[in-house]
């Protein structure tokens, strides 16, 4: 007999038919979380991602289909691999088991620690869930320097530029730094900021696995362990 | 040779020898999250555990000193198992390790279904850090009729006070339910709950183990998951 383990659902909203790329969150989650069983899904049409309000609402009734299929496949939680959570509302609507927002759930995480939250992004702009996630908490946000999509982070400069902008954060007062871009964490600079700036730094991708384990433990779910 | 596995330290803030009374929320995490390495120690002279302002303000020093002697002995995080996270600041200028209140870490996994949260408790009185990280997302508080501490729990009609009060704050527009007193998890109320009332439920000792396994995560730290 053969027992399937519970799996989660992981959703990239930037469409990519390279293994590699599209299975780089799941790599991130499964080494964090061993034995955590994902199955990763792209949405179709969209090889530059979410970038934009056009590109973002493109995105959410996509990202919702795609949630109904992996949760009608047998997926016990779903996961928005996008701090813009596109599609969040949609998903829940269509789907009985957690859905995971990656924007909502780093944004929780950061509130851990207490303390002023410095968000770094590709933009400025901080992502809509987050904001409402953090509410007063959300101290300031900043951008590395030329680095304007996800492709820019794979330059030669774009780690040094990150690292910048994050003790520019902490130089105004932030005491917790969230990574608000998930190619951030393709990217590594999760790991390598945490190194360079003795404060917490939360990822987006591992925050939202962390999540979805927790959600899951609230319904006697056990995912994340090898059995 | 013997590979000692990471352990989390949790810090119950009731007095107790009692070996059954002292390991029930390690046992709830431990079947939570398997493999979980969890040592349970408890604060001295506080057989009534923290209940009001005089037994919060007491506890907070007696958890910071056995936050430093957990972490001293090993511990890879700390968790203060109450919703008043007693002592919270002071831990974290005492050890290094990451160290999860209960309290917050309830309230941030509350934020991520979104909606309205209703706050079940003790008393309608909502603790501080619970108030401080649901922030606008706090709708409501209720407390079950006729129970005024811990050990009124596990009277015979308690169980049902609590489905009554949660109720109450479901018809009130409560979207999510926080359960912001581990009394009630080692009385079973939240996992009831769920069964009752079709929101999500969230308990604060499951929240805060899956606060710790998260925070562990993003240090390259793996816990939860036997080895």
């Amino acid at each position: 007999m053969t027992v399937s383990r519970p799996w989660i659902g992981l959703i990239r909203v930037l469409t990519t038919d390279d293994p590699g790329v599209l299975g780089a969150h799941e790599r991130l989650l499964r080494l964090a979380y061993p034995g955590l069983a994902v199955r990763t899904a792209c949405i179709p049409d969209q090889p530059r991602g979410v970038h934009d309000e056009v590109s973002l609402a493109a995105a959410a009734p996509k990202v919702a289909r795609l949630a109904g299929e992996l949760a009608e496949g047998g997926a016990a939680a779903v996961i928005i691999s996008c701090c813009a959570d596109p599609g969040l509302e949609l998903c829940r609507a269509a789907v009985s088991v957690p859905v995971i927002g990656a924007g909502r759930a780093a944004a929780a995480m950061a509130l851990l620690p207490g303390g002023p939250v410095g968000v770094l992004g590709l933009t400025t702009e901080v992502p809509l869930p987050v904001v409402q996630v953090l509410g007063r908490a959300l101290h300031r946000s900043a951008a590395p320097h030329g680095v304007r999509t996800t492709l820019d982070l794979m330059k030669a400069d774009a780690m040094d530029a990150c690292i910048k902008a994050a003790r520019e954060l902490r130089a105004a007062g932030a005491r917790v730094i969230l990574v608000a871009c998930t190619g951030m964490s393709t990217a590594g600079v999760t790991a390598r900021l945490r190194q360079e700036l003795s404060l917490p730094v939360i990822d987006p991708v591992l925050a939202a696995g962390g999540a979805a384990i927790t959600m899951l433990a609230h319904e006697g779910v056990i995912a994340g362990c090898a059995s």
